[in-house]
């Protein structure tokens, strides 16, 4: 498959000016002025591509080529394009940049397909503005309710149903799910954020399980007062309890026994926040993921364990929420071999990967046989500025979409 | 001595309501709208008490009712009005709108004094903007390079010099230091912000040393990325680097074995801060005091070896900044006395007492004989919105203030 690697390297440079941070980081919150911009700019490219588009209720974009046979459901292909602050180019864009040009590579190359093929851009894949991820492929999968996500609101407490009507997304959430039917197969490309295929020195990983994410929201409350006046045995110090819930979490996942496990307290809020205070109040944000649910239930388990005993001891209220604590999903074995044909073909070499990343394609899973491809990225960094996958890999990334998207029409 | 309790406790509620948030929380960040507000109200309220007034030009206010022999050098009293975000609204407010209520009482009750009285009110008591306490009275006693203040920026990017300069203070900053002459006495009224007199049923604390503080600022620098993709064994996470930090500074001041020792981590900032993301830099602001130099340099010796540590086993880079480290005050022998002559007059209950907290006093005693008076407050409470003290407590530390201000006048 013939993938013109400049014009897809020049729109993934275009795309990553619309930021809030200067480059090379780049900075796109769902729903802010520059996601907006890039939203715009990206319907543009997809009409300029011959593609038919639409957006639902809560802002998942859809670009269509129609198949010569219309009456058959689409093979979709995606990701999304809001990036966390100070991230890089790659994560998301290089699925939906990517999938746009194995769509107009498919076109050059004068292949004709009987299924139409869809591009999906996805709402708030990156949990930042409403502290949970893959928004849009939740709802557009049913696991989300829709009238709580309208309810969700971000830290300076505006509601998704304010925020999409601001963003001109009419209609109810409940118009969001699509049926099981919808698609007949679902492929995204990705980089790897690991370091398994540069270190292996491999092209591309297919994925055959995504591994399962539960999130925490750990609130501290206890005693503040002034740094200099509260003596020791009278405190009640938030900031402390959640300083050994962060270590607790790190020790929980170490003492699993699990290689795969991973725990991170990436977000904390410490108040009222100044140098001579005693910290009343401490919320800290916890992210633990496996690729066993029993592993990571285990570590879930032995944190809230250690989470009340911290609390008792320090005389902390706490309260513990979960925000998200979501099923792995095993890919279809269909479309994984879809990809190792496209691998072949292409003569580039792969192999079998677990997804450690939350993706929509872990909600895709739930309606439409689903897989990913993965691409090196450099020493497995992510959500950083310095995030790199080269024009070449991203390239032979998407070669190979393209041949799994005309192997799947085949089937 | 007569105090107008009535008049004085409408004054505090009404300087309350300039406040970035809501009542009963007081925020006042110094050169803040709400700051330059509550200025420009203390100025009419001295103005029409009959004082003359002059700003210098760092913001600190002076309030002058000249006395029979203007040569004398005059006894000074005063405070801050500066807020940090969500604290109440009597730390600081008590000793400025006290002073000037001990000011108009001696004057109501036909008491002429051979000194001339000076109120002043400091600015930037609190560390908030700069990361620096007693920012005012450091550079009127010369504890503070003049230059090196107006370099000194906040978060914004916003330096001194400018940000005085926006809030009209002309002049050098040279010209804020005052001669050790220029002053026969400082005396500051205060709440405890500590739990002694209420606990004791006790009306009055006389002051006989201020506590030495010392604040760091520790920056750990490790390596972000994704919190799903990044395996345990590769992390340099950042914010794990502070959590044990601020442990450290606990066991630490537990384990000095002197029981005024008090450490706390007070402000955090955790980057990128997203619930996925591996932190990749951490900023924890730490205050150590002690009534003994010489056990508080101890802690800071045994955390700086902790922290290196910390950063060695973490694979973090550290910095470890020295924000201030102050000598502990004692107070002056006459003015104590003065104020414990005063109490026997109003025939009040009293016992002395050390500050832990950080006050103006601590520069003031540079350059004139310089004692506190404290009164009780609410479980010793401060910094917090349900800071309180009785309008009939404040009273009482109001009349002490005046008759110690007249004993000082004979002299």
């Amino acid at each position: 498959m013939t993938v013109s690697s400049e014009r897809l390297s020049a729109e993934i440079d275009e795309l990553a000016k619309f930021s809030a941070h200067p480059s090379p980081a780049v900075t796109r919150v769902i729903f802010s002025s520059e996601d907006l911009a890039a939203r715009a700019w990206l319907v543009e490219k997809c009409q300029d591509a011959g593609l038919e588009t639409r957006f639902d209720a809560v802002g998942n974009f859809f670009a269509r080529r129609v198949g010569s046979d219309p009456s058959l459901p689409a093979i979709a292909t995606g990701s999304h394009i809001d990036a966390i602050p100070n991230a890089g180019r790659f994560d998301g864009v290089v699925g939906v940049l990517g999938g746009l040009e194995a769509i107009r590579s498919l076109h050059e190359s004068g292949v004709r397909l009987r299924h139409s093929v869809e591009l999906i851009m996805f709402t708030a894949e990156e949990p930042t503005r409403f502290g949970i991820g893959c928004l849009g492929s939740r709802l557009l999968s049913g696991a989300l309710d829709p009238s709580a996500a309208d309810a969700m609101a971000d830290s300076d407490g505006n509601s998704l149903a304010v925020l999409r009507r601001k963003a001109d997304l009419e209609g109810s959430l409940d118009t969001v799910r699509l049926a099981d039917s919808f698609y007949s197969a679902f492929v995204e490309l990705h980089i790897e954020q690991g370091p398994i295929l540069e270190r292996e020195e491999l092209d591309i990983g297919v994925v055959e399980k995504i591994a399962a994410p539960a999130a925490l929201r750990v609130r501290f409350v206890g005693e503040g007062g002034h740094a200099g006046a509260v003596l020791m045995p009278d405190r009640h110090d938030a900031a402390l309890g959640a300083a050994e819930t962060a270590l607790a979490v790190e020790r929980q996942v170490l003492e699993s026994g699990s290689s795969d496990c991973v725990g991170t307290a990436g977000l904390w809020r410490i108040l009222p926040g100044a140098i001579n205070s005693v910290p009343c109040e401490a919320v800290v944000e916890i992210d633990i993921r496996d690729t066993q649910i029993r592993s990571r239930d285990g570590v879930l388990e032995g944190l809230r364990r250690d989470i009340e005993e911290i609390a008792a001891r320090r005389g902390l209220r706490v309260t513990i929420e979960t925000i998200s604590a979501d099923p792995p999903a095993a890919c279809a074995p269909e479309v994984i071999e879809a990809i190792e044909d496209a691998v072949r073909c292409e003569g580039l070499a792969a192999r079998r990967l677990v997804s450690r990343a939350y993706h929509d394609s872990l909600f895709l899973a739930r309606i439409a046989p689903t897989s990913m491809i993965f691409i090196p990225c450099h020493r497995g960094y992510s959500h950083r500025p310095d995030e790199f996958s080269s024009p070449d890999q991203i390239a032979r990334g998407v070669a190979v979409l393209a041949e799994s998207i005309r192997s799947l029409d085949s089937l």
